[in-house]
């Protein structure tokens, strides 16, 4: 015996979602039953429209209903410098700091060799071909995780850039604020150190 | 500065699953602007097909396409017993037993006096009409959960029922299959114990 074919579709359909496994698909999709009829109406709205309505921008590649993105498109952001991120959400982390005012691009994923990702299947050369386009570009922030791949991507980026005399730079790596010394792993500590700043 | 529109709405909605918070939420409202879109619309229609298509059976309470449900218009089953069960889902997991071929009834929740909840908020005005007008039935099983209130609503049941001389019971209480003593509660112990059958 199955449960009757409306839900089996729906866990299904929940169990498509990365993290959610059968037992979890099964709970999201008797609370869908049980949910208001106009909640689901607009949670079934908002998934069309989610994938019908956004695509990439042509020049940042961040996701947008209009193009060029809001971003992009507002001539008081400072065109100096260009912070480029791997994914669409990191535009927000960063512009949610309220301190970054120039422009991004997001490269859609990181250089890996071993997912067989190079440099074509990233976002790479609209980057370059942007900062060829626009020389008013000081700076390029490569603001990719702080992981191996994302910094293999950043070392990358900055021999592709550097020779147009364009600065490169990297985050800062170092203890997170409120982070306890105890918990930070050797590789944070030392590079704590080696990034110490005079008070 | 805030995500494009589509993308708020939709992590909104999935924020209104259990257990989903911001951050699970704005994750997989990305991921689903990057899914296929056969698979976001078939995520769609099965929402609104399982909000609209699912009643409730109007004699066992279980959720159906059809009304009566499949197991309370299968003759095959056996008429002699009720397996009385808190929720929809319980009754699945009876069932992929293939050991138990009677009948369901589901109460769609247990009482709890903490969360206002007495018999009048229960199935279990149709159950005892069940009862009355079907003098088939030998044995109510109750099957509510092992928690204090699955325990009082059994308690309630039966005191209900038994006067009617239809044999009330409860599903036993032990180890589960499988476990480990040492990480066994004192009360599961206990009923164990009490509980014991001769090898």
């Amino acid at each position: 015996m199955q449960y009757p074919a409306p839900i089996e579709k729906l866990i299904d359909s929940y169990m498509k979602l990365p993290g959610i496994g059968s037992k979890t698909a099964t709970r999201l999709a008797f609370y869908t039953i049980d949910m208001d009829k106009s909640d689901v109406k607009a949670f079934s709205d908002s998934l069309i429209d989610a994938s019908t309505k956004l695509h990439y921008c042509s020049i940042c590649g961040n996701i947008t209903e209009q193009d060029p993105c809001e971003i992009c498109s507002d001539p008081t952001r400072d065109q100096k410098s260009i912070l480029v991120v791997e994914q669409p959400k990191d535009v927000m982390s960063f512009d949610r700091t309220n301190e970054y005012h120039g422009l991004y691009h997001v490269l859609h994923g990181v250089l890996s060799p071993i997912e067989g990702r190079g440099p074509e299947d990233l976002n790479i050369e609209s980057l370059i071909k942007r900062l060829q386009n626009n020389t008013a570009v000081h700076e390029v922030i490569v603001a990719t995780n702080a992981t191996p791949e994302g910094e293999a991507t950043a070392q990358y980026l900055a021999r592709l850039i550097k020779p147009a005399q364009i600065k490169v730079t990297r985050l800062a790596h170092g203890l997170a604020v409120g982070s306890d010394i105890e918990y930070a792993d050797e590789m944070t500590l030392l590079k704590a150190v080696e990034g110490r700043t005079e008070i």
